[in-house]
């Protein structure tokens, strides 16, 4: 059993509302040494047996047209756990 | 400038209604490869200057007291971008 792991973030141009809301309670904390908090999703696709190359170009695909909405989100990372 | 990268997952145990939409959906779309997802979170902490042991620290209690919730979920990963 393999896993590949896929990143996604908003585009740096766009807002990030609940990343400002973050920061503001870190702040909040005491958590003084954070400027930034931009939040993303961080998916974990299981595939029977090991990760293929063919897997890999599948959670590719998956990434652009399902995981993500590539109006406002980028794809920052795909990759087998472990690697 | 540097980064930190937290990761935040739901445990194991925990269902994950929200992967299992998109687990549906996938399937739904023709990849079938995958025969789980999860989703989780994936926060990019932005401080000034280089990204320090203190920092670190500081986003490892950050990253268990605010930017995830431990009865839920599991604090999978943290480190410098690029490291």
């Amino acid at each position: 059993m393999g896993r590949i792991i896929v990143e996604v973030m908003p585009k740096p141009e766009i807002l990030d509302p609940q990343g400002k809301a973050i920061a503001g309670a870190l702040s909040h904390q005491g958590f003084t040494e954070f400027t930034d908090v931009r939040q993303g999703k961080r998916f974990e696709l299981t595939v029977e047996g090991d990760v293929t190359e063919e897997a890999l170009e599948a959670a590719r695909k998956a990434a652009e047209g399902v995981l993500s909405n590539p109006v406002i989100e980028d794809v920052v990372g795909i990759y087998a756990e472990g690697k």
